[in-house]
């Protein structure tokens, strides 16, 4: 078969400032998927893309053709409008779990395609994977059957979603072109967009255990995603939210599930309660729901049913004990004086130390694994208290994890701790 | 195999326009050309040295490493002293063929490692080989041999200098990375280094016939050529020379290879003559020969007596027919007026398309095909005049390679045309 464009032409025109025309850019995704375009090409395109950028809507058509190479699903025969959120991954972000429930019980459908940890942060499948009986991967048809009796499925993305975006995102992995904003923003959107629901809110962390460490880059991927999404037609709103601390007080698979549902039962962490109900206003805000009051779902119970609905559905049992790890360690306060900082990042790196997060895709995690936090920033603390307990299966991960955590707080005096807000910024379409 | 260094980080570095430390180059080159660095990690890399750079004493370390995955040649054995030259490459550019045999007869002995052309450049090695029996390929031992007897030899470069360089040219081939300074300077002189000779003249070509298009360009090139041969203890020199006209009056193998017999017997065109004899002294001097004159040995037939030797060394025999081409077509002036333009692209292309020149590496090319000029920039033509002689194996050729020199020249009233000198430039060592 003969090429209509060449490798080596739009590469130049990225190397060399220009905008790439958008038949173009529809060759060189569909080309690179099928292999006509080496991988070794389309890496010095994403480092041409990296350097010196792209144009909004130059990267609106990129993410259009990344969708291209996969299907659409096809939400039409949802009866209840549909929304979705997606995180841009952090220390203790279990959100998903509470949220999909609540949104559902408030009267919108929540088709969340979920993925599974890397490196410091956790994911949501593994996490609920710790629940007995669940399982992450639906048909299809399982898929909208769920959407229409339960209102909510948390599940595993299949491989029919933007297939260019897997294969770019591994080869972007090795060459050190993830840190592209575009690149970052197409990939998440392109899975996102293909998903077909009508509302979409960005949860998008910043901070020492974020992918994005200042408000700046945050903003800016913020921005990109919310126009790629409004490009697509998609309804799509971007919440900027604190990542410098964990979220709740656990980090780890069945640890974070049983703090879930203590939020499912109308309790649990401020923090988490927070993010859940803001999040949940805005999916719902936007497929036109507002007269509704998320914070009551929790309270009054309407979260937690769903929720037990939507784990049984997908063969889990929510009554099961969850599992616990065989190994606990405590680690203590180092003075005494007001928890100043609480570093995710260090807490993250300890939890997937202790076996809860994977190196490499195929590693398998430990379900009871992570790290409990007794102590959050603001809390009065005195030398030699408890300030973590590691829970492993294993004793001989705990000096690594002690490790990570070494440096992870401040200690100050009295009035030292400033609080800061959990929700940083609102970013919605310019028009 | 352990790897002390991941690819990843090094793209990181220069992606972020840091300076890569001596023993992370010094692996990447060679993790690379082992194949433990894969291609799609070092187009990512070559990207971003394009669009970000490499310092000085940086690109120095980077073309030794290029260096050390290969032979170096050892000239210790040649009694005289040893001085080379390379051309960035050019339309008509035949001047190695006198060159060699002139400089080897005034004292210095010439160890000329030559390529085949690609596109529209010729190769040295393409035009020696229009002479019936010359042979290419010689052994070390014939070699030096040759450097002893003779004084000069022109023959292929083997695989064993710097084959980093061979692998990451190809690999620049393809991913639109071909065209950055630092890259091009470290594989022209990788090579150059590693033959070994004490001193080296490098002439870059400027204009429409060149690879660099202006003068800015050029002078960068040969000042970080000239910095890297100077760095590596090679007596360097560049000379920035014009290549918007073709040099000469042919384009095409065994064409070329006539018109340097001219040059060799005291004549041939002025310009090929002018810069044969401004190489020469440059390549002399470099080996601290200044008290002789190349004008003198070309006239005298000193030149021509050693070109006959360094011919029949190589199996060539110096008095045999040259191929001729079996169609010619004659090309007339479109106008009367005195010529002012004749654009070396453009003849470069008719000769490629003629046969002269070859589209990939395996292709084979025409001894016989080119195109003589029948007249050049100040002369005076009349409409109609054939201005054109084209030579091809196949008739069927002629019509692209017509097509290819429509626009070439441009006709202008007596007094229109500018003469610009050959020489643009002289590049030294900098301290």
């Amino acid at each position: 078969m003969t090429e209509p464009y060449d490798a080596v032409s739009v590469i130049r025109t990225k190397r060399d400032h220009g905008r790439i025309p958008d038949a173009q850019i529809d060759w060189v995704i569909d080309a690179y998927t099928r292999g006509a375009v080496a991988d070794e090409q389309m890496s010095a395109l994403a480092m041409a893309i990296l350097l010196n950028g792209m144009a909004p809507d130059e990267l609106a058509r990129w993410t259009e053709a990344m969708i291209a190479t996969g299907e659409r699903l096809d939400l039409s025969g949802v009866r209840l409008p549909t929304t979705d959120k997606h995180s841009t991954g952090g220390v203790g972000d279990k959100i998903t779990l509470p949220l999909a429930p609540l949104v559902a019980s408030l009267g919108a459908a929540v088709p969340q395609l979920s993925g599974r940890g890397l490196g410091h942060t956790g994911g949501t499948l593994d996490k609920l994977e710790a629940i007995p009986g669940w399982r992450a991967n639906l048909t299809n048809s399982e898929f909208l059957d769920q959407l229409n009796s339960v209102g909510a499925v948390v599940c595993a993305a299949g491989d029919g979603l933007a297939p260019a975006d897997r294969k770019l995102y591994a080869l972007r992995d090795v060459t050190g072109t993830v840190e592209a904003i575009p690149l970052i923003a197409s990939s998440i959107m392109s899975k996102k967009i293909a998903e077909g629901s009508s509302a979409l809110v960005l949860d998008v962390k910043v901070g020492s255990g974020a992918f994005m460490k200042n408000l700046a880059d945050a903003r800016e991927l913020a921005e990109t995603m919310v126009a790629l999404g409004t490009a697509a037609g998609t309804h799509t709103v971007a919440l900027l939210t604190d990542m410098d601390t964990p979220l709740g007080r656990t980090a780890g698979n069945a640890l974070e599930v049983r703090e879930s549902l203590e939020v499912l039962a109308g309790g649990g962490p401020a923090d988490v309660v927070e993010l859940t109900v803001a999040l949940a206003s805005e999916m719902l805000a936007g497929v036109g729901i507002t007269d509704v009051d998320p914070a009551a779902a929790l309270a009054d119970g309407r979260a937690m049913d769903t929720w037990r609905r939507m784990i049984a559905a997908q063969g889990g049992d929510p009554d099961a004990d969850l599992p616990v790890a065989r190994e606990k360690h405590l680690v203590a306060a180092p003075a005494t004086g007001v928890l100043t900082r609480l570093d995710a990042y260090a807490v993250g790196v300890a939890a997937w130390r202790l076996g809860a997060g994977r190196a490499r895709k195929e590693d398998a995690v430990s379900a009871g694994a992570g790290v409990v936090l007794l102590a959050k920033p603001g809390e009065q603390v005195t030398e030699g208290q408890p300030l973590f307990e590691l829970h492993a299966d294993d004793a001989g991960r705990f000096d690594r994890a002690i490790e990570a955590l070494d440096g992870a707080v401040d200690i100050g005096a009295a009035g030292a701790h400033t609080a800061t807000p959990l929700v940083l910024g609102r970013v919605t379409a310019q028009r």
